[in-house]
């Protein structure tokens, strides 16, 4: 098997398999009691929060777990803006070609009767700057625009966005999904940003937000005292430990593993282009060292996928948390590619575990499953 | 160390743990995911779904997997006040031991304009049925009143009370927390019950939320399309399978576990209802099996609780979730105990893993301990 769907989600670590063992098992105390066995669980998260603050270069109390990127994004987005309506701001601003956490939830504001502005990007997969600035009034309350997109890769210049979103008082809040533990993050001019371990090698069912210490927001989660009562639930300890353990590895192995990844990539990008009727999706500037997006014309996306399955590699037509669906990307469209194309692409997303070994066995048989479906 | 802080949460069980391992590593794929590595978590997925709704005596489709017990609590309620807003019903009810899951939305609900109604409970903790009845009008969307008392262990009439909801056309969830996978559940007339896997012997961070196929609820979290797309965020499989796992077991032990779950209660209570100035907290006819509540006079709970601490003995004086709050139990108070005898609680909560080979050193303890608090 030849995997290269991690952006849908990756294999865990070693290490952080491992670190999470003893918090599923034996010490299984409730961070909240107060004796021994749930003190010291307190312990352990306070230390896995301080392992994550201090890789983003932010304080350990801008830090909140949560059960999922998504999680986070729906707190983010709902939690502002209820937290804003009070002061007369009801103006969400987001970009067309983000993730359905925060799109869905757009939507849903929108419904409840906020004023929602979707910007264009363009055939890069870039937000328009000046659409932003332009769009931004004195009812804003929030701009979320991803940090790096799920299924092309492109990356935003979010030191930019977030300048311009301070310059007129408005906070930014960036999903940070597939950029955390992948590239360094400047998270110098953002608010708010969200996580997901299952991403960067961690355990699925665990995220964070990280929030500034100035933002005001409301709940999402109601109940306990947890997370200083911002987010109840009992925690997930042992998602919390191995989320940061993972993190911690892939910021050490950053640089090299990026190297490697690029190599395969660059190499999968220069053979498949080769393929008649190839097309690149992303910008080749700005981009995830590990997300690569080609559309084949006279492909249908879902036909290829089974067809490389059977070959044992495992790749994807964009997003995984929209696999069921026949709908061409939402991205691929924003970006300006026609419908038939949307429906041929090929995300192919490269992790740590890849090898160069893959390369070859890899272009070898999109080429062959490309060739069959075209007969 | 003695554990009888079973109402906080429980030691994972052995078969739920190796349950789970597979999952966590080399059966990573995202289930959402269209090749095999995906497809086959996506079967993992529904079997669990199948298991757990078998033991539930529901449909499959009616299960729908949450990261915990306060977030499927928060999706009741917020979903279905919010669903039936459109239809002018904006009347929730509450009792007053309520989780604080439950009684922090309704305020929450409360704030963003919805009415609330919060039952009175007698000394029992029972609440009041005639209040209940007298409390429902045309306006009524939702009753939530939870199925056994986390603090005391009351078991409340749920038949009768959705017996009730359903003669005057309300919905009726239930937060079943503390008694999913501690006695069999009648979930005849619920229409949606919370469940949280890490208070029966499976992992933490994991939960669901039972749902009735007729009812109509608004998303609480927006995203991708998994859970039929009413709760997106990449699935939690190895917490899923491990909640499964451990809630089969529970069931089929559940007979022989609680016959000696009573007999330690039973012990622990007799004796310490012979230290002067004990008072007895709950219902000895209606109640969980594993949950006995104790107010000592003339102590603070949490110098009892630390006391024990150093004697090895893991309890508490209430809720977890609140474990750092110097308030008393809102659920005792609810009940007419005094303050100064609501603020001496002790709950110990007794599981799986108890054995009676603890009690007696558990009397010694506790009655040492409160001789020396009263010197």
């Amino acid at each position: 098997m030849i995997y290269l769907d991690n952006a849908a989600t990756t294999r865990i670590s070693d290490l952080s398999f491992e670190s999470m063992l003893p918090y599923l098992k034996e010490n299984y105390g409730n961070p909240s009691s107060i004796y021994k066995l749930g003190r010291s669980n307190h312990q352990v998260i306070e230390n896995a929060r301080k392992q994550i603050a201090s890789l983003l270069k932010v304080s350990p109390a801008e830090i909140y777990f949560t059960s999922c990127g998504s999680e986070a994004d729906n707190w983010a987005l709902r939690g502002i803006m209820y937290a804003y309506k009070k002061q007369g701001k009801n103006h969400l601003i987001v970009s067309k070609i983000e993730h359905h956490a925060v799109l869905h939830m757009a939507q849903a504001l929108e419904k409840e009767g906020f004023l929602v502005t979707y910007l264009d990007v363009d055939e890069k997969g870039q937000v328009n700057l000046q659409q932003l600035k332009q769009s931004i009034s004195d009812k804003t309350a929030l701009v979320s625009i991803m940090y790096a997109n799920n299924e092309v890769g492109t990356i935003q210049p979010v030191h930019e966005i977030g300048r311009i979103c301070h310059e007129n008082n408005v906070l930014y809040h960036c999903d940070a999904v597939q950029a955390v533990g992948s590239i360094p993050i400047d998270i110098s001019n953002i608010d708010l940003l969200s996580a997901s371990a299952h991403k960067f090698n961690g355990p699925k069912g665990v995220g964070f937000l990280y929030m500034n210490k100035k933002v005001k927001i409301d709940n999402f989660i109601e109940g306990g005292g947890q997370e200083k009562g911002r987010r109840p639930g009992t925690e997930n300890v042992a998602g919390i430990v191995g989320m940061a353990i993972a993190l911690k590895e892939n910021y050490e192995l950053m640089e090299e593993k990026n190297k490697r990844i690029e190599y395969i990539r660059n190499q999968l990008q220069d053979s498949l282009l080769e393929i008649p009727g190839s097309h690149f999706n992303g910008d080749e500037d700005y981009r995830l060292p590990g997300i690569l997006n080609i559309s084949f014309e006279h492909i249908d996306g879902q036909s290829l996928l089974f067809e490389l399955d059977l070959k044992g590699i495992c790749a994807s037509s964009g997003s995984a948390c929209n696999s069921g669906s026949v709908e061409a990307s939402h991205v691929l469209l924003a970006m300006g590619v026609p419908y038939v194309l949307a429906q041929g692409a090929l995300r192919l997303s490269i992790g740590r575990y890849n090898d160069i070994s893959e390369i070859d066995a890899t272009i070898t048989a999109i080429k062959d499953a490309i060739k069959y479906l075209k007969k």
